[in-house]
């Protein structure tokens, strides 16, 4: 069985516990682990302080070529940790691939924009006493930064994070998901012949408990997490000094217009809602469509979603594969069953088989519902109708989360109602609301988030805006 | 009788020649207006680049409160100067009376732009030689601008050339149309008390002939021409080493589907038609209607049209007036009896009185008619249907001008397509082409221009870039 | 006496408790002012919340409007504004007419940048499957806001706060300190007559109890608050899911090298180290000059700062008078005795007259003495001087607090290493620390504050990026 | 005797006129080259206009992935491109291996610089008629661009003309220097199988006479030129409607104060001075030294300039080789010994041999000699001293040309005076005026040419402003 240790400051470091990472479509035994100690911990903040420095004085030109070496390897290596990411996380190869070129190509991104990090120069003679000064106003590094990630996409998520930083110029500690934590291991191998100076990056698989410096400690600046509202909320008021970016879920929409091309929505939506078992933070969970076209959406919908194939997901021809873990198929599977007595019908799926959910679509669902109300966080949708758009617009805002939301419409005043009233961070037209592109600002409303990423985003949020007042 | 005197560094300056300007409606002799010399102009030009340096060091402060002072006694004074122009101009006071506020606005906005006008900050360590340096990018006044103006809009188009060189620091000398001198010249009155530096400002009505050092001598940085095509494109190649922009005219065009508001359509045409009597550079001249609206429209465009009252330009009630002079009346004319002969139906209109011309609506008429492939510059529309929204944008593309054209749809398809495959420079939704805001950006492409204005972006080509490199 | 109300969406309301604020200089009760209840807090938040679309929507035009409306009435009443300033807060006639002027041009500058508030339009077909969609990406309001403001800058700090929130569209409920409250209940009278709709702006002075769910409540989406350190950063970890921007304070530093202007430095250094008493927030606590201009300057220093008069506030010939209370004058009178017994030399000031503090010149401090590690916020200065520049910086940083920091030198060299290695938010060539021009992006790291202000940056601050992901 | 064709549209071409290119060391015949006929160029533009439509559709996904298959094509084969630059251009290969390096970065920042078109979005509501709309302002291609390039640069001056066109979409026919032909016709070797479609990129070497229709031709939209001020300044008056991009030469000077370190000034003059025989737009030509450096400075400069070795340019150990062709060294050598004949002073070199002009220093020069107020473009520097700062700026601006100048200083007032005085494109403080870095703003004021070039400033010279007004 292979053995990753924790990475520190360019060194892979013995420890003394270990986990067992599983495949997890077979339940095998697949890697051991090594857990990082406070200590380690305690190291890695050490080094990644005293890295400050150098990390900062790095020309845009040696993080462009770090970036660059970090792109170029995972596109080269990108079949490897596709298996890697199919393996660890269940997710269908189809999709890790996907994956794995997207992380490459944020890495890609991000040594473009290293080169491009925002700065003013301002007249500052507006008022009198302004009269022959001017102020440079550049984006420096906050400092140190905590990275928590999850399990969903256990690379690409990493790289949102660490690129970025790289390209801000702050040294980064990461915490990947103890279920997910190889692809974030591999990528470390990467890096470390990267030419990264040493402090500038760890990977620390470790406990909650074991991770509370990160959260607690005053030598960490700045927090990037992506997990659940309530760990992440808590984690908010829990920071002291430090800024934060949170990334959580959320139960995105679908608005399906009598206008849409069919084709296109139905498509577009079942992707949404089944890809990798709906264990996506934009996971197409509600989708509301015009009466006039419900009955032909929802057939179609259900036909489509029929063909989606059941299987290993190192299967080139799997659509749909285990959820991460039995506890929270057994999960999902209860919301669906109390959804039924509330009043919900099943007109597809339903079933659970061990950690393996059926994509289940369901409708006569109300508001109040987990499956609408909740994360479903798995390949659950629900379908209802609408008689005009001010109503549709209202059953996508009846939600306490607010990440994305799609509209399918060919109608320019549609579009413009959509983005005015509809309360989410980014609204898609003709899209799924789990569509993104990895260079768009990304990051939720209400509960679902707190600032944006999206490469660019997240490298200002990981800079403190700095001023030189000169004479001119 | 009123006299007026070339308006010369901060003095009116007596001179030996004098025109007599008419009210354009009653043909009376309205005031005599000094025409300047060659020695006078040589005394501008002069005077403006001795000028320059201190423009150039003007504060952003100081710039900004000259442009608001010119601002604020516009304003206060705007229904006097909408009587001037509805006087010289022709122009019915409604109409004149929204460019002499408008005129204001550019002044106000100029204030505000010429605080923010594009800097850049540049890291330059994207290259190893370029390590520990940064780059300093200025925009810098060109030098002396020669703004030459036509009568159609004697005190806005003025505005639109003036308030940008201001703003952007740079002297400039005034040839307005000798047909409508006189909003020039009472603006020249305001700015005289503005605190502007001497040379800063000169107005100069003269002959073409007496103008040629505008375009010829070296001095000049920079032409701002707007007027006719022939003449425009001519004095490029004659202007040296100058730059220059070019806002001319065309034959704007707007298409109306049959998912339009025919209302809102109607009414949007019928002023893009008349408005001015078609004496306007983003005239609507050309209407194409989707077959199945095209009766419809037809029908409510010439009732529409019927209402337009014709009148003194002074009187309130005025819809529509006189044309410029006797001799464009005459050419209009002979241009509509020309598209009859041709095979063009008049559906209204079609007659001239004197320097009168009616409203008239023309329909049959093919691309080749003067009617629609010149500038018509008067208060003639053709009205034409299509079939389908390709042949629509073929038939706007069938011009040798590209200034703006209108669609009125709320499809988001044909709003998209309309903007990548109409050739010209403004795309409007749901407007008629003769929709202008003045801050946004305004030219043609093909033979309709040269450059953009638009405040900001008049500033920035009066400007040149000019970069320092230091260490950082 | 006066009496001043609670001011709740548009209306003042009667209350229950009254307070009396003092004139400072004299002591004696100036104006009576009503507490805001629980109950009228509750009532502010629920205006505030339904104004919130009203808000929203308002066009830049209205906001424009609005602003202009409240600067052009606080430069009409500038003079009322400095009195009412002076009395209340005790500061000196000559530098509360610079703040009322300066409040007057904040709105100014909002108004104008309400227009101007950051947009992009991202191409999205960087990677194939963006291919023929772009975002729009707009800021739009956060939601209401909950502003916090101190009494030193009773009026421009309340400007700071409320002028970009209008710009950004957000609702604003202000606590005003208690000391000072009736600057901003005056600016109140000004704004009920503005058109900004009703529930968009409240002022309620208050106790901390009351104001608690101005920090709880979640329906406050931002906290804004400018204050001392131990509550801001305490109020950072109760906030919930709100933003936060903190203005706390430092002891901000200066470096004067053997090559300044040395005439230039005192003056400014004088200026930012005694006006208003040095409770500013940028107050010039700190100074270090090159060993070989440490006597000269020194001389010089307490040469022109003896030539400060005490007096009366409502003075015109007053440079320096009363602190805000007496509690914080003995504070400031210990914190002197102490580092005197620890080894310090008064060579100017050092006494107390009820709230009176002399300026005061300290030399011979250390870095651990209360007037060097603390912030005095009275006036109080430390001079010392230092060998090399790598020292002096070493000197500057050796702080928990980095507002801004000045350094007087004409070498590009140093001003380079200054900006590079100081860690503040502002570095400033030939200014002291307390410089500040309105619109420039203000604000501190490590404990001196949270986020930047400065108009532009602050409307920032209050808005969410929003995207919309259209086909193109 | 290798043979080369022109490239038309993705295919080598047969043609009847052939001249020879000679290795410009020892005269020997090195290739043959056929010449275009009018009946290849017609086919060229016909080409080009035919590829516009596909060009201007190009993702920029397309046109980054194209752009980096160039870059990374000629860093592969940059030892390959180094040589051919020394041999048909005469170039040391020192100097020719940067040229090979630059251009493949050149292409590479153009593949980044594609996907960050300028665009904006801009809210239309700052007026009440424009409520509810906005402005979607893009840069779109111009149309079929004729670039025509000089001998110094053979590969990177054309880089800088067809990667930005490129990235812009536009269609592009090089006339390259027939003198130095072969890098770009080997660069068309690569981008043939580039994926950039066929139309978008030909390369015509040919006569004056045969390439009139590049300046003359309606079809052709923009002329981008880099060469003498001469053709350049009557091209742009030949050019009818189109846009024109001027790159053209000067006398560029360097000031070094007494400040300066000089070992850092005397290096980068002698470089900038001697470089390819100082056959570069910005050769350093003037140097003024302040009077209490001058002595040493020079002594300095002699001894450091005797370093360099004359040789073959394909030998690694040399410096400096011959110049283009016999005519222009006997030019320089006239020029040289005129300047002698009216007063100065050869200190070193002064001599030609053939086509090889020694490193020639002067002094005692005044301004009105060629050698001091022509562009000499070849290896002579004069070095003349000044008393204080104002002088050394006026005596730089005592020149026609004004494309970038070099301050050696480390004060802070000399700096900002000489960005605010002396008039030229790019001010670089403590390098000589020779120094670029490709990505930054390129281009001169007064005779020294038009408009600015720098990838990103090249590609928004190579578009037009279009803007859709839609609803919002």
């Amino acid at each position: 069985m292979l053995t990753y240790y924790p990475y520190i400051a360019a060194n892979f470091a013995e420890t003394t516990d270990y986990i067992t990472v599983t495949e997890k479509f077979t339940g095998k035994e697949y890697a051991k682990v090594g857990l990082a100690t406070s200590g380690l911990l305690e190291m890695a903040i050490s080094e990644a302080v005293t890295a400050e420095e150098q990390m900062r004085s790095l020309s845009s030109f040696s993080k462009s070529k770090i970036l660059k070496y970090i792109a170029d390897t995972l596109f080269d290596k990108r079949e490897f940790f596709a298996e890697i990411i199919a393996t660890e996380a269940g997710k269908p190869l189809k999709y890790a691939r996907i994956e794995a070129e997207r992380a490459s190509q944020v890495f890609q991104i991000a040594a473009e924009e290293a080169k491009r990090i925002h700065s003013e120069l301002l007249s500052l003679d507006w008022f009198s006493h302004g009269t022959g000064k001017e102020a440079l106003i550049k984006l420096v590094p906050s400092g140190t930064i905590a990275a928590i990630t999850p399990f969903n996409f256990p690379l690409n998520l990493v790289a949102h994070k660490v690129a970025p930083a790289i390209a801000a110029g702050c040294p980064v500690i990461l915490k990947p998901s103890v279920s997910t934590p190889l692809s974030a291991l591999e990528l470390a191998k990467i890096i470390q012949h990267s030419g990264l100076p040493a402090g500038g990056f760890s990977v620390l698989p470790m406990t909650h408990e074991t991770a509370k410096p990160l959260i607690e400690d005053e030598r960490i600046k700045k927090i990037s997490f992506t997990g659940s509202p309530q760990v992440g909320w808590k984690m908010k008021n829990e920071c002291g000094r430090k800024k934060i970016t949170l990334e959580l879920g959320g139960n995105a929409a679908a608005i399906v217009t009598s206008g849409a091309d069919l084709n296109e929505a139905v498509a577009k939506c079942v992707s949404g809602a089944f890809a990798f078992s709906g264990q996506v933070c934009i996971h197409t969970q509600r989708i509301f469509v015009q009466r006039n076209l419900f009955q032909a959406f929802l057939t179609a919908f259900i036909q489509r979603t029929k063909t989606l194939n059941f299987g290993n997901p190192l299967d080139e021809k799997t659509d749909i594969s285990v959820m991460i873990d039995e506890e929270n198929a057994i999960r999902v599977e209860q919301w669906i069953n109390e959804a039924v007595r509330q009043g919900a019908v099943v007109v597809l799926g339903g079933a659970r088989n061990g950690s393996y959910v059926e994509p289940t679509i369901l409708t006569g669902t109300h508001a109040e519902m987990k499956v609408r109300k909740e994360e479903v966080f798995g390949p659950v949708v629900t379908i209802e109708q609408y008689e005009n758009f001010d109503e549709a617009i209202d059953m996508v805002n009846d939600s306490e989360f607010g990440l994305q939301a799609g509209v399918f419409t060919n109608q320019i005043d549609e579009m413009n109602q959509a983005f005015n009233e509809i309360k989410a961070g980014g609204i898609l037209i003709n899209e799924s609301p789990t569509f993104r592109i990895d260079h768009m600002p990304y990051g939720g409303v209400k509960h679902s988030g707190f600032g944006r990423e999206g490469i660019k985003y997240a490298i200002h949020e990981m800079c403190e805006m700095k001023v030189l007042v000169k004479p001119c």
